[in-house]
């Protein structure tokens, strides 16, 4: 039977099973913590209490996705998870009490968390941020505007950072444990991409927003393009004069709206973990004897007394 | 009859009278847009064109102001406003088609504008930010926790810094024109004062949404509150184990949000001009003159030739 | 009868009397520390061990001051001052041993050089280097590359930044104690203009750096320009085809070499105390209740319970 | 017969002969500047003109070298490299006139140059400064100090970084021309490893600077410890009360020295080329077509009108 709950997952009811995992290293005493399990989604006593937002009220109200920011993929659904005495058969228990083992669930689970999730999977978030960006300023005939070319480039001087660190991780990886084929990112550069991504998609949102402007958060609803009353004023003007529509205009700033005025900057910073998360990780497995030697013999530097270092 | 639009504009609709100005420095030939004036603001031909953002949809939801996350002051409501053969008396009419004065009139709205709404306004917005972090640091029993205080303190550095540019730009204001009893900020430290506070925004959202949590995008209705199925389980696990009410905490996460995850990112960069109108200011004001003087009498160098510089 | 050292002090045997404060707040059992006092600057027991830097060996090899990246000011001179078994009469004692007023010795130091020294004495700094990459840019024909004057309005900002911070730090000053006619700076704004300062002087360092090239490093010696063997090709390649000589550049790089590629950095962070001193005096100041108030209302919170915050 | 010069080259006269290529793309008219040759580093018409700095000066000084701050690997040193009506036998001229194949020569070195020298190279470096620090942290009995574990951290992160940019170029590296054999990095990633180290290494010195203190600019010179009237003044205060000898503390400070207050910022920003170099080749290889068409179909956008984008 387990009581408890979880904060926040994202698309939990969606699934068939839960994979509930601890949550930190447990010591001693917190043995009734160190639990894992499987459990399927519907089972008896778990609640779903969903995240409501302004993007949920948003999406409440539509009347054709396409008047939605991201209409095609929509919008990541998170709820809290209420576990009511929920009952789970012992083969789908697979850690329970064993406190000294629960660290390496969860390191394990967050080494490849952060390079996924946490890391590359936000590569593909850029890759749309800097598209609509490009659109844009192409729709508004702004080609040549040097400042926001530089702003494009570093976007994606900040998107390749963020690849690089993903490949890095994996191509670092290691079997582990050793003999069983499943191989498992390097624990160091996955926290570091994550860690970068954090503070580089707030930079991206920032520079994202500068190109799109304000009406990114100004924009008018989508609905306006079919009001009679309207319609043609808002075809004129938000068409910026140029050959584009101000149809694709105000769709690619309603991308851009979604990106850069809404839930992906605290999300992508807390996705996988906040920043301390990952800096305790990095606390933990980072070491500096390598460096400390290369000092050592560059200034021939005398032995240390005991009991020091 | 005026023609054309102003593509956004905050809280116009609900004033007695708009003033228009011209929009930039103009130039021969420009002389129809080179006009300033003021028109009631329900004249015929004038057409207001609202914002509608996921900010606008949640609030049109809502059953009890107190579920929004800034409910005491609202948000901010912009417009497109559409001037179609919008007729003004003559006596009403500040300029028109004087094209060389038009640079004064944004000169002068821009460097009071940027020092008050795109400076020190946002001082205003920080310390509800910076309240809130260290209302829920308290709830949550954080007291104590070295990187929050740290981030804490981070934002209490920005603040001041905005704030003491804010300060500068008054201090170092001047009465334009001389004798007229009108005193405008500097305008270099006015605009240097947007220039600090739209990137120290972003930065503090950023730190913001890290204290606040996942939870600033994750969080339930407060409407669960009076939730008979799940109001038990939002008040024992949204509590967090401590003496604070879950209520206490949602609302103050939920100003959170208001903050970190909507609108106020891209609307401070872009209210008052975005970052580049403030560049371009400030390459017009900077003299370097005085510098350079400095660094040719300390290191006694040679007379430069005619024709240079 | 004094003993101990100060690990690095400017200019102080060019003075006549050296005034000695606490270096920390001070607790029960560490009154052999609270001292001030005020000695000769060459009373006996008292040796002065200088700093040796590359910018001290260089000194001592010139010929010609102008040879010299500061030839007019010169560089500040560090030492180690130890004191050892010094005699101070009584009447030149200033605090001993009442440990509980320590802090105040050094708080009140710490207001006034946090503000000054630490913060706007480096406005001056700023404007030898921002006219030093001004007159390069013209020596060079570099007028129009839009990047320079990027980096140059970068700059200015920056400048103006810490500029309006030790303004308002002395514009919020207050009188202390009350009646002395004595006027101290505002602690937290002092300590913020620090702050920024620091993190301005690297990110200027920086900036001038690029705009004085890689020949701020690779710069042969101004001796060279009266070496018969090289003086023509020095004329000809380091004039860059302009029409300034070749001398000037020479000296503006020289110039940019003192400034960034030696002591300014850590100088800068370290002189007035390290970035980790301001913290602490931050977190000692910053006093949190009006916000959290302005928060309480904003949000109408309940009274939370008795015995938390 | 070859005229010119380059104005800034390290190691060029220790090698036995010198490949010359040429600086930039060139264009009809160029055909003169569109040369690559190569040359035995002592031909007839050849001059060296070394730099000379600060860190020139000390070398000049210095007893032993184990006074320096990089005592076994030395300073890079540069010269000015002036071609004197240099003769170059035909069949060691691989490049002359063909201006339209220039740039390929300079993309070509710039690609693997930014990958290894601009990027990784500066890895082996941080080992250096990170080792420093640690050590210097342990000497002084701060391994406990969050500030500093922290400062650490994020030179690892900046350090790991710059590391998986520099893999990444390697590992998208191609063939080059295809059938070749020869293999050279990915255009993009390496020179985004290169921006990326340009601005890590200039905070890599403020955060080692901070770590190693204000002696690492106020140290007086290792003589001292052999100085019979202060040796024994200096390995008391300089041994900070800890169990490390005053010596290894020097020395670490001194290498530190070296690293945060001296050539290497501005060197590192500057070799391989400037950031306005990377920034060019970057503008020339982004191709944002993959993304704006992502957005295309996620937005379901009209196609737009010919004669645009």
């Amino acid at each position: 039977m387990v009581k408890g709950a979880k904060i926040n997952i994202s698309g939990a009811f969606g699934s068939h099973y839960i994979n509930v995992l601890p949550q930190a290293a447990h010591y001693k005493g917190e043995e009734d913590y160190a639990v894992a399990f499987a459990t399927p989604v519907d089972a008896e006593g778990i609640t779903y209490i969903c995240q409501y937002t302004p993007y949920s009220a948003e999406r409440d109200q539509v009347d054709d996705m396409e008047e939605l920011g991201n209409p095609l993929y929509g919008q990541r659904e998170t709820s809290m998870v209420v576990f009511d005495n929920v009952f789970v058969p012992w083969d789908r228990v697979f850690h329970c009490g064993e406190y000294q083992y629960s660290v390496k669930f969860v390191t394990r689970f967050a080494k490849t968390h952060r390079m996924t999730c946490g890391g590359t999977c936000k590569v593909g978030f850029m890759n749309q941020i800097i598209g609509a960006c490009k659109l844009i300023q192409e729709y508004k005939g702004l080609d040549k505007a040097t400042h926001i070319n530089d702003q494009l480039m570093e976007m994606v001087a900040l998107r390749e950072t963020c690849r690089a660190c993903g490949m890095a991780a994996a191509q670092r990886g290691a079997e582990e444990p050793k003999g069983s084929g499943v191989y498992l990112p390097d624990e160091l550069m996955g926290n570091v991409s994550k860690l970068n991504v954090a503070n580089a998609f707030w930079r991206i949102m920032a520079l994202a927003g500068d190109i799109g402007a304000g009406l990114v958060v100004t924009l008018p609803s989508l609905k306006e393009l079919k009001n009679p009353e309207v319609k043609d004023y808002v075809n004129e003007y938000l068409g910026f004069g140029s050959d584009s529509s101000a149809e694709n205009i105000m769709k690619v700033t309603k991308l851009l709206q979604n990106w850069t005025a809404g839930l992906h900057g605290v999300g992508t910073w807390h996705g996988a973990g906040p920043i301390m998360a990952q800096k305790i990780m990095l606390q933990r497995v980072i070491d500096y004897e390598h460096e400390k030697n290369l000092v050592r013999q560059t200034l021939n530097l005398k032995e240390e007394k005991k009991g020091k270092q």
